[in-house]
């Protein structure tokens, strides 16, 4: 004879998908939606792309100190996990390598709790190296060793592509790092956050961090954009196509942000990039075509609403500009955020408590097995 | 001339740690502290000891079906996984290599949106080859291939130690996986709801898992029980260890639980399973005799607290006494989990929702970089 014990109903409140719970304080980054803000430990994005690069960006958001001055070249990859990323198929997803890469990376590494800011340092150095050379290894190419003399977007063009890149390619691309570096409590942070707040290890933060950002829900892989601007065949062709893709009831890829209603920073700043450019590559100069007409169709279709450009409008172009494939931009996006994951990595160690909420049981009753 | 816009105070409650915020519904496991229950889809954790086995148990969890006659044979590692298991370096720490292959694993697999039980049967069944395989390999010996003959946890030692294990060693890991299958939402199946939350694939909610519950904040690696049982000489010895440790005010390890105010139903459950042996090892019979000296003295000197028996006393010995090193204990609670975090994977994803709290921006206000 079992005694069976009731289970009480539990009527706590309850926020599907802890919508609208604060669930920690951060000093790194703040996303102003009402006013389209995007400021890095109080400096705003459009300063930091026009005046900074990604290894003075990282550096702000792991110290709290504005320094320009030392670069942030690519690390070369340990032996082991060299082996490693010769082991995975060719036709494995970027994003899986990366995940991978970072994590046998992790096993090379002394991590000792708490993490810090040269952990933080050598695996944002490290992981464009990896990157760059599993897209060679899977094209039948060998790995290209760092060049400590380069810049780490730099270096990572170059261990991608073999040829030094030019400087205004490497500009633009840099431009994309530092607006992808940091964006709040989006999954992917958090996820870092939760990882760490156990006591776990950085490369155990970041490989959660990249297996979450994979989702398509996650946001922030621009591929479909370059899908849509594929279509445009021209300048002249623009206003046409924007309104027959309109007239068909479909989205057009790029405008509109969960958070931000007014112009998204970060695509400004991009644009901003491209438009100082001596010679744009034509992806970029279409962009900014289609931009203007698309801006113009929308406020005349929908006054009522605030369809603005975000940022995956102007790094799709910003991507394929520099010359990477498209089933490369969620990993290159990785790359970029790792700075912010890291960092926010270093702010939850520094004043940890274990991320662990609670859930409610909604299963059966106390019930026995089959005697 | 920048216009600085200011930055509101941000007043709204926050908990941290998420602590008491339900942050989902289950119908998976339910903890019941107060009464020291646990109950998996509604059947207690003793009865499922008694009465089942881990394929089982997992089944439940995966599709809600009480089903024990299929058998959960561990499944042969891809070759890709397998050399990337060979490149890790010896010194890796075990669960840093149990991360790493569940993430080559997922390169090497399929794993279209939503996540199924085939899925998750598969993954369940990997891991315990790949960390048998790196453990041979760390020692200098070769991975042995799978006994398709034999269910999870015998093919898991058998794949470890080249010989197949007796009933009762089987019978008391198996034992050991079915109480350490489940446990609500702990900081890992958070993590791993989290990721999959962004639609993201069962092998990234997995491996990011795993560097969660790799943390010593986590819990359940029960590693410190052993270096206390081992300073006990012997069961006539036990009371004088047990006042003198208390005396110079250490905690006993294995006593206390955060949760569960009244006795831990899975240290319940692997007693029972302990006792019922017809030869005991050596490391359970000590146990059981050194809890029943600690369980007296503790209510002798806190009459007050709730000091009971919890799961990772009867861990310890049950790991020890089937022949594992205390280093491989972690990952192999990790193996256990595998049934409740893939579990967990699919109930997240039938009833998706992101899952992305807000933070609260506590930074400098905006300010400019020097001009």
């Amino acid at each position: 004879m079992t005694m069976t014990v009731e289970t009480p109903a539990d009527n706590r409140p309850y926020s599907p998908g802890l919508e609208g719970v604060l669930a920690g304080e951060t000093s790194l980054g703040y996303v102003d939606g009402a006013n389209g803000r995007l400021l890095y430990r109080g400096y705003p994005i459009g300063e930091l792309v026009e005046q900074g690069s990604y290894h003075a960006v990282a550096n702000l958001l792991w110290t709290g100190d504005w320094d320009p001055k030392h670069k942030l070249p690519t690390a070369p990859i340990p032996g082991p996990v060299m082996d490693v990323l010769r082991a995975l198929p060719p036709s494995a997803k970027p994003m899986d390598a990366l995940r991978t890469a970072v994590s046998a990376w992790g096993t090379t590494q002394d991590l000792p709790w708490p993490p810090t800011d040269a952990q933080a340092r050598a695996l944002t150095s490290f992981s464009p190296s990896a990157l760059a050379a599993f897209a060679r290894l899977r094209a039948g190419k060998e790995p290209i060793e760092p060049d400590s003399s380069l810049d780490l977007v730099e270096g990572f063009l170059y261990q991608l592509n073999g040829t030094r890149p030019d400087a205004a390619t490497a500009r633009s691309l840099d431009a994309y790092f530092i607006v992808g570096a940091e964006h709040g409590f989006n999954a992917s942070t958090f996820t870092a956050r939760v990882v760490t707040s156990t006591r776990s290890d950085i490369a155990s933060a970041v490989a959660a961090a990249i297996g979450t950002m994979k989702g398509p829900l996650h946001g922030g892989a621009p591929s479909e954009v370059v899908d849509q601007l594929a279509q445009v065949k021209s300048t002249a062709d623009a206003e046409r196509w924007v309104r027959e893709t309109l007239d068909r009831g479909e989205r057009l890829m790029g405008f509109g942000h969960r958070v931000y209603r007014a112009y998204d920073p970060r695509a400004a700043a991009l644009r901003k990039v491209a438009e100082s450019m001596p010679t744009k590559p034509d992806w970029l100069q279409k962009a900014i075509d289609v931009e203007d007409v698309a801006l113009r169709v929308l406020a005349e279709k929908h006054p009522d609403r605030a369809l603005k450009t975000n940022v995956e409008f102007y790094a799709a172009p910003v991507l394929m500009g520099v010359g990477l494939t498209p089933d490369l931009f969620a990993a290159t996006f990785s790359l970029a955020r790792h700075a912010g994951w890291t960092a926010h990595v270093l702010e939850q160690a520094a004043d940890n408590r274990l991320i662990r909420p609670d859930v409610r049981y909604i299963g059966p009753a106390e019930r026995h097995l089959p005697a």
